[in-house]
């Protein structure tokens, strides 16, 4: 293979991945967090579409391959201690999140509460009920 | 103390960490990704001043103690399984990253190359040189 700067400056964790961050190309909305070991970076670099390594089910997580809500890699920056990377996406479907908000991040912190963004792309309970 | 659902919703990893991310509130550009133990989480809420734990030097580090450069705390995002936290904060000194760019996030992956961007808020050879 040639050479390619991305993987050469990637810094892989002890467990072999490195944090992925996508972020919405347009608005700047942060979507999700999740993490990427070296099988599923070339993956992604090659297909050109965000896949995961899930450490909970330990296994190739092509995001949106069955609900067809993939997210399409339109920018890719690393950070300068090279263990994070940041993809900026096209979030098709609408939604990053299982629960069907656009984002993971639904949450907001307010006074020792958590307070829930109202707006939804999809009511999941319709998708997977 | 009382309740705080956002201390009680974090999951921390096998080392007590959990990642903190750090975006501009007001252009979106993410800024940096470190991360928290319970104890600097609790000092950032109290603080309000992004408080980290470094990973490398293993101590507490309020970001920008030294410099000025301090990080204040906007608004405060979990995500959907508790694993990362999401910060929009006001970036004191205009760059977050040691280089001098805004973001650390400042190298951007192209054709197998890396090209880093030109501009920087200041020369880190005349602040730390």
């Amino acid at each position: 293979m040639d050479r390619n700067e991305l993987l050469e400056q990637v810094k892989f964790d002890p467990d072999g991945l490195v944090a992925a961050l996508a972020q919405d190309h347009e608005t700047g909305e942060i979507l999700m967090l999740a993490w990427m070991n070296r099988d599923t970076l070339q993956r992604t670099l090659e297909k050109n579409v965000m896949t995961y390594w899930s450490r909970s089910r330990q296994e190739i997580w092509v995001k949106g391959q069955s609900s067809g809500h993939i997210q399409e890699v339109m920018e890719i920056r690393i950070d300068c201690d090279g263990d994070a990377l940041l993809f900026k996406v096209k979030q098709h479907g609408g939604a990053a999140c299982h629960t069907g908000h656009k984002s993971c991040f639904h949450r907001r912190y307010e006074h020792a509460r958590l307070v829930t963004d109202s707006e939804r792309v999809f009511d999941p309970d319709e998708v997977y009920g």
